[in-house]
Formats: C-alpha cells, structure tokens, sequence
C-alpha cells in the first residue's frame, strides 16, 4: 500500500466518525479495549500533565445508574460498554479542552474497529452523582461519560435531517483574515 | 488489504501522533490544506452546534505578529502555515471541551500526510490582541493558533525526556470504579 493510499484512508477514516447512540448488545472484546486505552495514553496534553484517568465500566447495573444522573447521558444504559473521565480540575478551561482531545482520540479508536461511540455529558448535580456512584475521589471533575459499542444498524436514525448537517467551508473557513473568505 | 490490517494501522496512526514545534520551510500543499479542511468539517459538536470558524493563515508577517502575543505560541514565526480558531463563545467550558476534539482531528488530518502540527495557546491579552490582529468580530474566543508543516527532523529534540514521557496505563486506567485497577 503505497503512502498516497494510506493518507487516502486515514482522511476518509478520519472523516467518517459518527455520534453512535444506540448498540448491538454483544461485548466489545478486549483487545479492542486495549487499543482504545493506549490511544488513549498517548493524547497529547497542556505541559504533557496528562490531567485524566479513565474508568472503564461494564456492569449493567452501574451504566443504568450512570445513564440517570443529571445530564445527556441516557444512551449508557442500552450500550455494553461505557468510559468516564475523571480530570483533574485545576485549570478548568484547559482541562476541559484536553478532555475534548482525549475524547476524540477514543472515538477514533473504537471506530478504527468499527465500534461507535457517543458523549454523555454530565450536568449539574449529575456530575457528584457520578463521583459518589463510581467512588472517585473529590476534586477530580467527572462530565464525560462515553458509551460504546457495535452500532445497531436498525435503529440508526436518518444522517441528513437539516439539524445534523454539517456546514460548508464556505461558512467556516476565513483566508488570512476574517474578513477574506477562500475564492 | 485486510480490516483487521486497517485497523492497525488506524491505531499505529492515532498513536504515533507528537507535537511539532519546528518545521521545514516548504510549504504546505493545498490538497492537504483541503483534507485539514474537510476533516475539522466532520467534528462533532455538542449539539451539533460547530461553534467555529477556521482561520488559514500562510503570511509571514501575521504568523510572526501572532507568536509574539501573549501565549505560547511562538512556534508559528517558523512555521509555513498557520490554523487559528475562533470559537463561538456562549458556554465556555463546553465550547473548550468542543474546541480540544477539533484541534485534535485537524493535528491528525496533517499527520496523516505527514504534516506535523503544535499548539499554540493564547493566553490573558493575547486573545484579544490575536482577534484584533485577524479582525475577528468580538463575541468570538480566539485562543488556539496551531502551527503546521513538515518536521523538521534535524530540530527534533530526544523523546524520551523524563518530563515527556507518558503514564503507564496502571496509573492512569480503572475498572468498574475507581478503587480498583485492572488485575
């Protein structure tokens, strides 16, 4: 496979991720959960403080309570999988950004495996609630719940109702200045 | 070429991904500036909201007068190109949190064809003098410059340095909860 066909597939790989929210039930093995993890390490954070731990999680029982609290994180409760964050809360702002890295990267992951994967976001009262549920100790913050598992194809919703589109470059991308667009 | 040979590869490539800070002088080819491009198009967003906008930058002297605001972003006076992120800025923390998986699928985009990419985090007066600099309406968050172009392999500095290294999964994973770490 020549380096033009790798970059080929990596960019429409890259392209293809999808918010999954709604799973066959049959386990994502280990060895992929293995690979999700050590993407996961390698993230690339402010001043490399790597401000995370990770919980994976596959008790029924605890990603039905999970999928409780306060939040958007409903979809844990059907997924045979789930993964939380646990940052460290120093810097609120950056910590939030790196987590969005770290998110992203074991998104990909799982899908490199054709596992889909969606973002629970945790809110208000929800976020002690996962704390306490999970025993993670206090000052660690805990917003980010992702569920995983192989899509289920029958209850995949329509891609391209208006409100999921994606916008076009034209809308998005400024040349040299804001007020210089591409062409 | 196998799935299972296409996932390894996926995952050797979200794994090999490092920051770079210094580049060669050549540019970077547009098509893979339009790959970059479509690749920040397809990120997910709480909501679906892309609360952003792309800035593509490749004159000097505006990459020069970035790297010297307040920040960290000095790489971009080396740098052939630049990649700067305005942020619609109504919800903060989940607006950084959007902002970090961005960046994330932009830094892989260029890997995937070889370009290397750092983080240039703006910071106190620098926002604002960044979003002047570009005439990015107010209103807008502006505190990501990503720098991009080749490696320059020569300037590379040795990985291993204690203060580069990443945790080893032991400290950083647990299973079910947080008082109990894989066996």
């Amino acid at each position: 496979m020549t380096e033009t066909h790798n970059a080929e597939d990596r960019i429409s790989f890259l392209c293809g991720l999808r918010a999954v929210r709604s799973f066959r039930p049959e386990p994502v093995p280990q060895d992929v959960v293995d690979d999700v993890l050590e993407v996961a390490r390698w993230s690339g954070s402010a001043g490399n403080k790597q401000p995370w731990e990770i919980l994976v999680i596959r008790d029924p029982e605890t990603l039905g309570a999970l999928a409780d609290v306060e939040g958007y994180a409903g979809h844990l409760a059907g997924a045979p999988l789930g993964i939380v964050l646990a940052m460290a809360g120093e810097r609120p702002e950056q910590a939030a950004y790196d987590e969005g890295r770290l998110t992203e990267r074991i998104m990909l992951a799982a899908w490199a495996h054709g596992v889909g994967s969606g973002i629970g976001w945790i809110v208000g009262s929800g976020r002690e609630a996962a704390r306490e549920l999970l025993k993670i100790p206090s000052g660690r913050m805990v917003r980010t719940a992702i569920s995983l598992g192989y899509p289920d194809e029958t209850a995949r919703r329509p891609r391209s109702r208006a409100g999921q589109a994606h916008k076009p470059l034209s809308e998005i991308v400024h040349e040299e200045q804001y007020d210089r667009n591409p062409g």
